[in-house]
């Protein structure tokens, strides 16, 4: 029996996209085809060419493809969704919504074609409904369709505790629900340093301090690139999942799942912790909330329902 | 300015010893020197030069010295005190203890002149009573005197846990206060699998169940070898004390430390959390306790005493 | 389409086999199973059971399971062949081989059985003749079946080199051709330190002692541990393999392959520099060997055929 | 004795450097300081805190920080220069070399007076002049200046074998000498996959293509990007420099190196093969060169000598 390496193919090679198919060769998870748009296939290659040829010095075996065409995803395990354009000034929430999902609609549809076995991890923004787009348009089963926004909000949080307390970023655990930024659910209760609730360690005000500074975690990037968003940690975060899939870890990860009842929601996208292996969405946990947090979780989940539905009256029945 | 590698000494190169040396060469920490008794000193370069030339695979540079002489651990970072006989079938446990301490003391007195920086681990048994005996022979401030058990005891509570689970290790997080083994008092409260609490993911029996064979972990590995004890968990839990002291990674560690007046107890090594960083023990965690927890510590905390008081009297004033 | 972790089986728990688990493990390559006799499946389970309880610390993701039942190895991907008897004072070199080739038939009727589209990896001594024995037994594919030596006899060379000139493991390059150990034909000429051929660097009588170290590398480590051998190396050999195969890395490494008229042999199992990936050996470099080399591989040759006759007088025809 | 982690600064936070700071951290090097322009200042801390940001989700520790402020550079161990501006149209090669050499020596007296002990590594354009520009205005002993050019040329010499072949990256072993790109003097015999020459594997018109084909290496990428230049393999080489330096490692890799009397040039910096550990360039390897090769080494450093001349007219004498 022949062994082969996995195949990855990233959708979008902007800085989020090359930035996690370099991180994805690091660990060894396969060979990365990176896809864009015919218009930007030169630059896609050259990004592509410039990761192959450090492969020498960083010691790392993997092939690297720049690409266009979708013709070279076929068969991909694991394809991940960075495309989409970022809000510009004067543009709608309707219209950024509608603009991406007809992009992730268009992805999707040349994905169930070539890659009809793969999973498929969705960044594209805003991630809980083009998760759905993706969800729809594909027809995969929900396991193997999954949206990224925990993981990245967790690992802020995580960054700023373990600045707080000095001490090792190993050892810090947070915990979110709910959807991305503004709407995330932080359960502070969950959050620990080597297993001793953060609570006890971190008076409550400046807990709330980070709290808040999480929420708008990609906004401070924003603000301080001048021109464009973050894409280390939301790289990262990306890389993190699939070597969860690809590696079949069983992580227990914060995931933008389908929920069929789940925490008393239907039909919707939403952050929940999961079992990320290799059927991609392995279980889901279900919490048991104070009314506090489940009433900023309603919040959430009406906020993730209403962008949903935009995306819903464009796609054919 | 020149850098320099750092240098590891391991004190007894039986399979703890060893193992510990290889998985620190494992992680570029420095170059190690494995120090046995001279009527040892073949096996102990045998063993490092097998180590020696497995560097060439697996991609590590460093100097591995087998040896019997102190002078080759002059001006050693970081020492570790694997050394001591195990408990002979009719051995009472002081004499034990006495036999121990004796080894702990004449392999101090000789660390005390050749490496007078170092920070010291100790893994000899019985850890709470033999790091007392280092302490006391080297004179060193009490955050460069480390005994090491709660990382070994809550690697095996967190290796059942996410067995029972089915989930990454790396997202199992278990903690334990007090002695090792029998004595140690495990935190469930504080025991959870991506930040949720075991307590809802695990019955009540089942932890029991759990707990009790983390308590006895070491006891099965020695009825399963039915020769010798356990060394690949124990080697491993060193290797990552050791990373944290060498690379100041202030990771929170369940450590023995000596503790004055946390917890309320004073003159006693006892396993409490901790940063671990480049100056050895950096804080000491204090946690609320409920009386349950409290009473289980005083216990553990006297059965310490009682074994530290044997190793004292043995002791000049 | 589920993704699974791969298989991998080692025959003989022993410090290699087991030591060779460690390194597996610690590469994250898939699930282990550690097979020996039913006389040794509880010290085989209590070893298999100390390093699961290590990978919390170490953070990896693995089963490990120590067994003596075949059937817990069904489906592996690859097979690794450590069993085998060490020579006795007093036994004649026939008798061990024909003991050794008792054992590797024995087990491979068992591998037939429960893994047949694994790769097989043998170690066990003499390495030609029981990697022939293997083959014979198996009737896999001639890809399939791989001996391990020279990339052993190659790291203590390298090992050597790189202590002779104070300079990283990371750039030294061997090359050997041939049986193992007092057998082996060092390419000197093809063996160089970041490129530059050492015989530039290091004086002929030098590169000669270091030679004939590395032939008689095994003995030393031997002479100096007094009871058993060499582990470490012959295990991160072993781990290297596995991960080129497994990984699929294309490696370019010394193997012991069915020699099909390359080299001017027929069916002799001899060490040759091949591919080595995911569909086990994919490609054999044949080189230009000076008159000297050639008769140095001669005599190898002749050496190795004499002990595979001894093995195929023993297996029906 | 407190351990304290290594300090790495990092001179101008473009791609290259910014990628750098990020292959940095993921080796736990030490912690990070990203330095630029103050009109940049805010990008930069967007960055570093994006990247901050990642590291709990990537498992390593260190503290990267954005600034404009020399004073955050103080006591590095090590200092990379990034900083520069690329050739824009119409500019002649004497206004590039005098802008940047501007701009490498008002660097190089700040980092004299904050980092007095440090090594500092050169990638700045032209690196071979810039090289002797901070060499110049640092004061630093010679093997504490470096410049980086045939780490990256080998980089991409080596990635171009392992495709031809398709083998590993971690087998091909390449080698230049002399000035960068267009100048490099390529060794093809010394080159070697696993130790086999790639004249015996490779036909000589397809090695020229690959050699030519790196030698324009940095133009293929600026062509394909249409918008900038390569920086994933620079960075790659930067980094695996520091980890030599930082770690003592004794890599044996191409460096610019300031010559006296080696390969017959005096006061030059050129590309040659040498030690790289803890006190930076500890031993350059002088090779025996044909005439053919000694001919292109000429013209090489012909090449650099015109480029440093413009640098040495501009310094104080």
């Amino acid at each position: 029996m022949t062994i082969t390496r996995k195949k990855i193919t990233i959708i979008g090679a902007g800085f989020t996209g090359a930035t996690a198919a370099l991180m994805i060769v690091q660990q060894e998870l396969g060979d990365v085809v990176l896809l864009d748009i015919p218009q930007l296939e030169n630059p896609t290659r050259g990004k592509a060419l410039d990761m192959q040829e450090a492969l020498p010095v960083l010691g790392f075996d993997a092939r690297i493809k720049g690409t266009s065409n979708y013709e070279d995803a076929r068969d991909s395990d694991l394809v991940i969704l960075t495309a989409g354009i970022a809000r510009k000034p004067g543009m709608s929430r309707d219209d950024l919504v509608n603009t991406n999902a007809g992009i992730v609609r268009s992805v999707c549809e040349q994905i169930k074609q070539v890659a009809p076995e793969s999973t498929v991890l969705v960044l594209s923004n805003p991630v809980d409904a083009m998760t759905y787009a993706a969800y729809r348009t594909l027809g995969f089963p929900k396991n193997r369709v999954i949206g990224q926004s925990g993981v990245l909000d967790t690992a802020r949080y995580c960054a700023f505790i373990a600045e707080e307390l000095n001490v090792s970023v190993e050892d810090v655990r947070g915990f979110v629900l709910g959807g991305h930024g503004d709407d995330m659910v932080p359960l502070v209760r969950y959050s620990s340093v080597g297993g001793i609730p953060i609570e006890t360690l971190i008076v409550k005000e400046r807990i709330a301090e980070i709290v808040q500074r999480t929420r708008t975690g990609g906004g401070e990037i924003v603000n301080l690139l001048g021109n464009g968003s973050a894409y280390y940690a939301p790289a990262a975060s990306l890389a993190q999942m699939a070597e969860a899939i690809l590696k079949d870890k069983k992580r227990v990860l914060p995931v933008i799942a389908l929920l069929d009842g789940e925490y008393g929601y239907q039909d919707l996208f939403l952050g929940v912790p999961a079992v990320l292996g290799g059927s991609g969405i392995e279980r889901i946990f279900e919490l048991d909330l104070t009314d506090e947090e489940k009433s900023a979780l309603d919040v959430s989940a009406d906020s993730v329902r209403s962008v949903i539905s935009i995306v819903a009256a464009g796609l054919p029945a």
